[in-house]
């Protein structure tokens, strides 16, 4: 049994659910059929499986060390990085014409899917440099692409997103790091970042940093930040980086997980010139940084559902050979223990992992189906309705698998008791890196805002229109197979819930009560969405089994989970709806002096 | 404002929810007016504050080492539980007649708090002691009391409970350590214990170790567990530790956190006899441990709670200094950024603290209150109720806030983002420490188990008749007043279906199936348990109100926190049991090969 991915259920939500066989009939992605798909597949499995996995537990206990003012990182960072650029893999999502393989996003995130379950620290550096390296395809110049894209996609320089300073994390409205113009395209940058993942390293001879800086006399908040790439070494005529840039390591910081990953603290322009050059229009900075940003929560959610998955193959083989107990009905104390697995509770908290895990997949791999639907997409009004779908789903799809699978690791370390606990086990590894994930790229709170504040009211609501659509095609389908009416059933009326709670919601005076409960309305929108793939999901197992598939002990626990999820979860989403929809106001309500009565 | 206690509330707990003054009334807890009882409050304040608090980071920091066959713990361990002692308080709790100060439990409860929040992995290894030294009170032969209590409650020799073994953890049915007998009450012990915490040290002079064993011929299964003293260091005739009892360290368990406490494999009678002496009867052992183990399982969920203290404290004092953004109504970018507790998510976060630790709190002090009012009581039928409720919560006051108060400390570090998942902040070691309590001491399943599975079943039921009965005095005085009205229905509406759903399980025929959502009614009764206390708060701080008490800000918190529970939180009972109500075998029913399909 492999520990870092079930191709089995892979197959499935590829095949079955997003269906990756409609975009394989395309001529853009003719050359990804199944058994394409498949070999690439198990080329990163094996690469995952052998390199990544192995030292996984060696660089969560060696965190990079600061020595001589650079990050020095675990000796295995470096070749497992060495591995998946070898096997093409940074460059894999470009287009062909870009030097890339052109590979559906769908299939990447699969793929990407082995690396963050066997090693997500190292992993990282990878997402982030593919995601820095695609901002500078869409909107760098075509100096900047010949410049720094190549590279990135060999692996052999890596890209950072640089926007946190210490006084301007969750507002970047309040960025202060300054750009001044040197000449041409060229400006000083000056200032201080904080919470760089990657920000140094020793693994890559270059360094590409993505900079919001404001120029002089920008405009005051996120409308006076331009984006600037600062690599750590400038380069010469001939593409060789050479001369120290002046971006200073001046910390690293040290984490309750992810430790594999560096995480700094940098300095631009103190020890001397940090050049930059900036990418695309004045004052434009956001809106580029929020074409890596929502590729980065997207990768997110992703990596959240990988150490989810990591947990649950985990706890399930541990709960199949460790013996513990008897049931209830066994009363006698001589019969042999059973495997734990037997227990009602145990089952549960697997239950509770497969369906925060494959629904989390599920919801994260839809989300890639709809970049790749939109590429080929003919239609501009197809087009834009998959855009907006997608921004809709950003948020969600970054922020309830960030909980719910952190929730699931705690399920994985329960189910091994003490040893769940003691660190000669992974699970306790799983739930320090998957903490950080409500955290880093807009923490929960943000996205409840974004989704509350800004997506459902994008052109009068016109995302979640859609969104409805798409839900209510699936409750009527499922709607016709007697064994999934209930669950149909209950679908719309949380479906019908999210609607009118938004309507009432919107149509309030004062903004600030308004979006009071953000939050709730966000993790109500994660469950439905979620009950929504579980229906998906339940829907393809029924039509499978219908058609006498061979794996009907898997598709079973397909329909069971989905029931799990349905009676046991998304129930919750009423709950949270009603709070947001009687526009309480006891958390806005709530006076700083009586939290302690001092 | 101080990081581990807020003292009006826990004067409000002790004096206007519990009300201890009744207490000071009987002639036995004559000594324990307000005065004198916040004296000593003051002086655990002052030695958790100025001793425990400040080597909190280092000891985390350090873990103990295994050096010579010894566990070597940080140096700041030892003085600090000296100043314990040297303050009276390893004995406080015991009667007069023992050596000890006869406090009542809910103030030595209050007491201990300030040690657990400042520094619990220090305080775990006074717990263990006290709790040990009252097994040896209650059921220890007059010689075994007299050698072994007096340097427990001075603090020179510390105690452990070792039920435990690789193969048994919580099915302690399985325990194989045998006891054979040498002469008289004297037996050589063998075997292998796991999870023995404090079961080495380099602090006290010997170690009390409570072995439960299995004699020669002695039934199968918990029936067959006897109880044996095995000291680290057999004693003279003078009671001095002067020979090694070959209770072999074999080794140091590295936990995620705790880490101030030693976690041990301990090896009995391998390199040598263990003598071990035996307590009480034959087989009587797990009756015996259960007096110790009760008391550590309210004891947990109590440090729960503390952790619970420790990050809300933190995390309030950050959000009231820490400025980041603006509100939502706020719209100028240059206007100065707010202190985040302004943010409705960030009160939000700060209020599910609250009502978890303060909630918490509250129930684990009825518990303690229970103790005493048993202790003083006159009248048999008295007595046989408050201990069948004390019974029936103990699993509530265990697992309660080891689930909830852990979900708080997921909160801290989100107020503190980035800051709260770093090493330099201790919000993260706070939900370290917290992830052990749903598993030591029996599991959240085994607890659930514990009170459907036993706990309302006892005389027929009479332990949640008495439950309801307090339930419901507290829901009639509350619907006497108006702006509590509709948070008594709606906990009389909760606790009818706990009733009804309890009558509904234990109708059914199948152990099994009766059982198999344990967890989720141990869940729903904790948060009915909870609601009540926020009820009786809430009562309270009414009261209180209407007597022009000065305390408004505070009061009209209490108010809010209860509104904020049963507004945002006890709903959930009603999903939790309408699961257990339906005698759902979703959990029960799920195949082994369908979790994955291979």
């Amino acid at each position: 049994m492999s520990m870092i991915t079930n191709r089995k259920d892979l197959d499935f939500l590829l095949y079955d659910v997003v269906d990756i066989v409609a975009l394989s009939e395309t001529p853009r992605y003719a050359a990804y059929d199944r058994s394409s798909v498949s070999a690439m597949l198990d080329a990163a499995q094996a690469i995952a499986e052998t390199v990544y996995l192995p030292c996984a537990v060696d660089v969560d206990a060696a965190e990079p060390q600061f020595v001589n003012g650079t990050a020095v990182t675990h000796p295995a960072v470096k070749p497992a990085l060495e591995a998946y650029a070898d096997a093409g893999f940074f460059a894999a999502g470009f287009d062909e014409k870009d030097g890339g393989l052109q590979m559906p996003t769908t299939v990447l995130t699969a793929v990407n899917g082995m690396f963050s379950c066997a090693n997500l620290s190292i992993h990282n550096y990878a997402t982030l440099t593919i995601a820095a390296a695609h901002v500078l395809v869409a909107f760098g110049s075509p100096e900047q692409r010949s410049t720094f894209v190549p590279p990135m996609l060999d692996g052999r320089w890596f890209g950072t997103m640089c926007l946190s300073e210490t006084q301007a994390g969750s507002s970047l409205s309040d960025i202060r790091t300054r750009a001044a113009p040197i000449a041409g395209n060229r400006f000083a940058i000056t200032g201080t970042k904080m919470w760089i993942s990657g920000g140094d390293q020793d693994i890559t001879e270059n360094i590409v940093h993505l900079v919001l800086a404001r120029l002089p006399d920008s405009p005051a908040g996120v409308k006076g930040l331009s984006l600037f790439i600062v690599p750590k070494f400038r380069i010469d005529d001939l593409g060789r980086p050479v001369v120290f840039n002046n971006v200073t390591l001046a910390g690293l910081n040290h984490k309750l997980g992810n430790r594999g990953t560096t995480n700094t603290l940098l300095n631009f322009g103190e020890a001397g010139t940090s050049e930059g050059w900036m990418v695309g229009e004045p004052n434009q900075g956001l809106k580029y940084m929020f074409h890596m940003m929502n590729e980065a929560r997207i990768a997110i959610g992703h990596g959240a559902c990988m150490l989810g998955l990591a947990g649950f193959l985990y706890s399930l083989d541990y709960a199949r050979t460790r013996t513990q107990g008897r049931l209830p009905s066994m009363k006698d104390p001589i019969s042999p223990q059973v495997p734990i697995i037997q227990h009602a509770d145990v089952r549960r908290l697997l239950l509770a992992q497969k369906a925060a895990v494959e629904g989390g997949m599920a919801l994260v791999l839809y989300c890639a189906s709809l970049v790749d639907a939109a590429t080929v997409c003919e239609s501009e009004t197809d087009r834009r309705d998959l855009a907006l779908l997608l921004d809709l789903l950003t948020p969600v799809a970054k922020s309830w698998p960030s909980e719910f699978c952190l929730e699931a690791n705690k399920h994985a370390i329960q189910i091994l008791g003490g040893y769940g606990y003691a660190r000669d086990y992974p699970t306790e590894r799983f739930y320090r890196d998957n903490r950080l994930n409500p955290i880093h790229e807009g923490t929960h709170a943000i996205h409840g805002l974004d989704i509350l504040g800004r997506k459902v009211r994008i052109q009068d609501g016109a995302a979640l229109e859609i969104f409805a659509l798409r839900l209510r095609e699936t409750i009527a389908a499922a709607a016709e197979h007697i064994s999934l009416i209930d669950f149909a059933r209950g679908l719309e009326a949380a479906l019908d819930a999210l609607v009118a709670t938004t309507e009432k919601v919107l149509a309030a005076k004062n903004i600030d009560l308004q979006l009071a409960n953000a939050t709730l309305y966000l993790d109500a929108f994660g469950h439905i969405s979620v009950g929504w793939l579980w229906l998906k999901q339940g829907l393809a197992a029924t039509r499978l089994l219908a058609c006498q598939s061979p794996d009907t002990a898997f598709l079973v626990g397909k329909l069971q989970t989905m029931r799990y999820f349905h009676t046991f979860e998304l129930p919750r989403a009423a709950n949270l709806l009603s709070v947001v929809a009687s526009l309480d106001d006891t958390s806005l309500g709530m006076q700083v002096d009586s939290f302690t009565g001092a």
